[in-house]
């Protein structure tokens, strides 16, 4: 699929959903639409991803050069942002499907979905969760995949991204292994998913274990992203349901260097990384044996490769298991832990 | 307000939410509808709550007699029972509201609807959220009332009932206290609440959050009405969003006497009681400094009031705290424990 990712002022610092895409995703990246941006390329501010124009808008594009125009960024709150409406419009009237992960859904928009229908193309708002959800069974277990979790200390430390570091390399090591994603970039990467964090509460595990039954007898290992933490004061439900839901055998646990609070809730403080190994085990522990076998660090903070190195070990001693930060050094001492 | 119940074909023993009503709301019950009961009277199967005529359907009762009809009872998996559609036809016909909390909303049914509009009357779909949710702040510590939440061993162990105990015996006591009702029953029985288990993951906790702040302020003591068990295989995401969205001060564990496996999941064993009281404080930690200070067992399973006065103890025992039946034995020791 050839794609335009939508990521106005905010690329790429503050486009997480875009630089996840341009990193993992199986598409061709035709264009980023940053107006602030515009005349640069990708390459100039981000080496290691694909390289692609950077445009002010839509209109820049040829009409038949891009197949679907993917949001990715998220405004807080999750809503829509009326100075993209027209890039929206341009896409929908060159017969250009839409992706969205917003919490307001882009189907629901008058205006869009009139287009949508008149133009014969597509609105996926990726955050819309199925209709057929249901409880869980308590049987993800039974599959034949060895089920291998990311889980955190906290919100944005790096799971998404370990998730998908882990199952590419394992894949480039000859493993058969699948990515089961659980959120709006995850889903947008993969191309299908349940956004877990949008789900009726009572089937949140529910929604993680038909995604594990769906791919766990056609894969060796499947790599479930996960979410939050167990501890977050909001989001520790969804961290939850994807830990009993997904019955992991392998936790992997990832933090950022240096975070200290709860992001965005600073007056909560992180507990040591040892409480966290122990609140995972032992609250799996009834509905399955899941073990944290391994640790991820994000040290994109840390200029120096020294401190960085100085980070992972420490981090590694309090884990009392191997760590690393997949980013800087590679995953190769965490594949050889999971896999 | 003059209620009419539904629960046929099981009344009292699998009507739970009947019983709750009977037992706690300030309605007046008019009567309650069970066609294999008809004749009889409350009183006749369960002494302890209000009285009133067990009937065969919605027109023996007098068109005027009854404000709403409140459907008692759920079948697996929460859907309408075509076989009570005249019951609920007669009452919309004759004016009355209908208060349901099946997962299946009412008003959604066309006729249902129809017939509402054109006799001006509600339908009430508890189960239904409200609209305007959104992700907890984690404040709920700074109300002023001391913030009571029922944890669980299980389902359907006695959260629901054991908080009514309480805050009801506490209000005679002299004491101010209110319920927080985050279930179908307790909403029903209140008249006001959020159904956890139906509310978007993200939310579950801001759920919570948002009804200790409304009525924090107001009160001296928030009884909470727990849901689910930490280590549900299905239902601890809203468990634990309860847990972190409360913030509670004190928690009150409940039990059911003999019970040794999940319900409904009985390939998973209840870990210990002290492995629960280390789980839901060592996981509450980070979030609130919650302590479980006393216990509730359930022992209407045990025939013989030594064998129950024996389960106690060796519940309270394992415990390390005060515990009781609070059907059996009242709530003397437990208010001791938590006011």
């Amino acid at each position: 699929m050839r794609i335009a990712i939508l990521a106005h002022e905010k690329f790429p610092d503050r486009a997480k959903t875009a630089l996840g895409v341009l990193r993992y995703a199986d598409h061709d990246i035709v264009a980023v639409l940053d107006r602030d941006r515009a005349g640069h390329r990708v390459g100039d501010f981000v080496p290691d991803v694909q390289d692609a124009p950077i445009v002010a808008e839509m209109a820049s594009l040829e009409p038949d050069a891009v197949d679907a125009l993917l949001i990715g960024i998220a405004p807080i709150g999750g809503g829509f942002d009326e100075s993209w409406r027209e890039d929206v419009r341009t896409a929908l009237e060159n017969g250009c499907d839409v992706i969205s992960g917003l919490h307001s859904f882009l189907a629901n928009d008058e205006e869009f979905a009139r287009l949508a229908a008149e133009n014969d193309c597509e609105i996926r708002d990726v955050r819309k969760p199925p209709a057929d959800l249901t409880v869980s069974q308590g049987v993800a277990s039974e599959v034949d995949a060895e089920v291998i979790l990311t889980v955190g200390t906290d919100c944005s430390v790096g799971k998404m991204t370990t998730t998908m570091e882990l199952a590419r390399d394992a894949r480039a090591a000859g493993h058969d292994a699948a990515v089961i994603p659980t959120g709006q970039t995850g889903i947008m990467i993969e191309g299908w998913g349940n956004p877990i964090d949008r789900v009726v509460s009572d089937f949140t595990a529910g929604a993680v274990e038909e995604m594990i039954l769906e791919k766990g007898n056609e894969h060796d290992y499947l790599f479930v992203e996960g979410q939050g933490s167990i501890v977050h004061p909001a989001y520790s439900p969804v961290t939850l349901g994807i830990l009993h839901g997904s019955m992991a055998d392998t936790l992997v646990l990832c933090h950022e260097a240096g975070r200290e609070a709860i992001h965005g809730y600073e007056s909560f403080s992180l507990p040591s990384v040892p409480t966290y190994v122990d609140l995972y085990e032992s609250v799996a522990e009834p509905v399955a044996e899941s073990r944290v076998v391994a640790g991820a660090i994000n040290t994109a903070g840390l200029e120096d490769d020294e401190d960085a190195r100085e980070a992972v070990a420490a981090y590694a001693d309090a884990l009392g298991a191997p760590a690393t930060d997949v980013i800087r050094f590679g995953t190769d001492e965490l594949l050889e832990a999971v896999l």
